[in-house]
């Protein structure tokens, strides 16, 4: 399934997307699209309805992040070899682990704004996993059984305040606006293959960063694996995966966003973003 | 006021303890206190109510974190400078901002749990400073104006997955159990000398930590305004301030947590914490 939030911001209601690609509304089936609706017995009675027979939506909704209510936001720095090198860094031995502030989280179109004096914000597609169940030391084996699905996340970077400015990178994570998530949760069971997903993005209509998740360092078992034994990961917990070459920090000179910038970014079969980059604003 | 949570985990009932020390029950006042309980004209609306009126709770149920459903964890690192000294580094130039994951949230007496093949488990007496509004690029002068309050917070730490397992100190800052938070939050118009409170912290009964919110470096107004310029905080959000020196790590040799363990722990005037130290279990 493809399970969305679509509405303005806030009064998001649940939806999903059907084979033929229409949206179609579940508010009178569950109440949205959070902890309680993303385990597995949840979500197979989702996928027990006929979709033909759930109300059409109609129009051209935003879409909002399709999980409500992030708890975690966790992610994995550095976890493609050559994106490592381009950002002048070790392939790490074990995993990098960081934190986005929750607050940055939004819909996948909605504008990207650049920092009150910013000068080094930055994009990396990334593969976005959704914890469906409570996993807390899981093994490497079972660890894609806690996940409820994927989506597409860009990890809005402000180089300045990751490197530059003394300490962790949280301070350059997690600035508003900087995680937006969507369009689509695509639920685990219709991503059989996630080590082999190409990915883009796109600056400008400009083609910069081109993937593959089978190339990152530690997989996505390995991740979810990882992550368990240092902190229990809950429903509704996202946990964004790294991004391959490509970024504005690895460019000779550096390139940066600038206001009225464009970036769309997609993952094969989870769907595609676009946010158009503003000025700061109070 | 003092307000706490109380009752079983995950179950807790909102209350307040009154000026003669007795704990009183909120319930048929408030659902909860979380983000809508902690805004001025919210708090202000219960500092109204006559607390002699209220039930009296009997026996002496477990207090919860006083805050339902923290959003952040957000931590300030080597907030004094002795504590930098001990820990063996530089008095940082600007606030050191890192995250705790929120699932470590726990009541304030509850057992501290050592993480599966832990060696390294340490204490931080902290200040921990509750948002009750919405704050976003904040002045200084203006930033206590957002905060409701302030409550006693043991910064648990593992320094082997914090320092030496690659990446930032989230990873040894989250483990279950990892956030002691309380007995109470302490509104903020009852704390008018917030860098004047003496803070201890005992181990086994044996004084490890001494300290006062006097020698921080960046006082509560500063850390508030700073983080709020890169991330917007959000009532119901938590940041915890650093601690003073006396920490397991800065001892020769270094001493850690093992099991059987007690710490006690407090802050003037806003109440004590006691943990025992557990093992690993499933």
């Amino acid at each position: 399934m493809k399970l969305v939030r679509y509405g303005n911001p806030g009064k998001e209601k649940p939806g999903l997307v059907d084979a033929g690609g229409q949206l179609r509304d579940l508010s009178a089936v569950i109440p949205d699209i959070g902890a309680e609706q993303l385990g597995d017995a949840a979500l197979a009675r989702l996928r027990k309805l006929q979709a033909e027979k759930l109300p059409l939506v109609k129009g051209k909704p935003r879409y909002g992040c399709p999980v409500a209510h992030v708890g975690k936001f966790i992610a994995i720095g550095l976890n493609y070899a050559d994106h490592a090198a381009e950002s002048g860094q070790p392939i790490p031995a074990e995993p990098v682990v960081f934190m986005k502030a929750n607050s940055c989280v939004q819909g996948p179109n909605d504008p990207v704004m650049l920092p009150k004096g910013s000068v080094k914000t930055d994009w990396e597609v990334e593969l976005g996993v959704v914890i469906g169940a409570t996993a807390r030391y899981v093994t490497q084996k079972s660890a894609l059984d806690y996940v409820a699905g994927y989506c597409v996340i860009n990890d809005v970077s402000e180089r300045e305040y990751q490197i530059q400015r003394g300490g962790t990178w949280d301070k350059g994570k997690g600035c508003d606006t900087f995680g937006p998530i969507g369009p689509w949760l695509v639920t685990r069971d219709e991503v059989p293959h996630v080590q082999k997903l190409s990915m883009w993005l796109d600056l400008n209509g400009k083609r910069m960063q081109t993937g593959n998740t089978r190339t990152m360092i530690f997989n996505v078992a390995k991740i979810v694996s990882y992550v368990s034994q240092f902190m229990t990961l809950m429903p509704g917990d996202v946990i964004t995966t790294g991004t391959p070459p490509g970024v504005g920090l690895g460019m000779k000179p550096p390139l940066y966003l600038k206001k009225g910038d464009v970036m769309t970014l997609g993952i094969e079969g989870l769907g595609e973003q676009r946010q158009e980059v503003i000025a700061f604003k109070v």
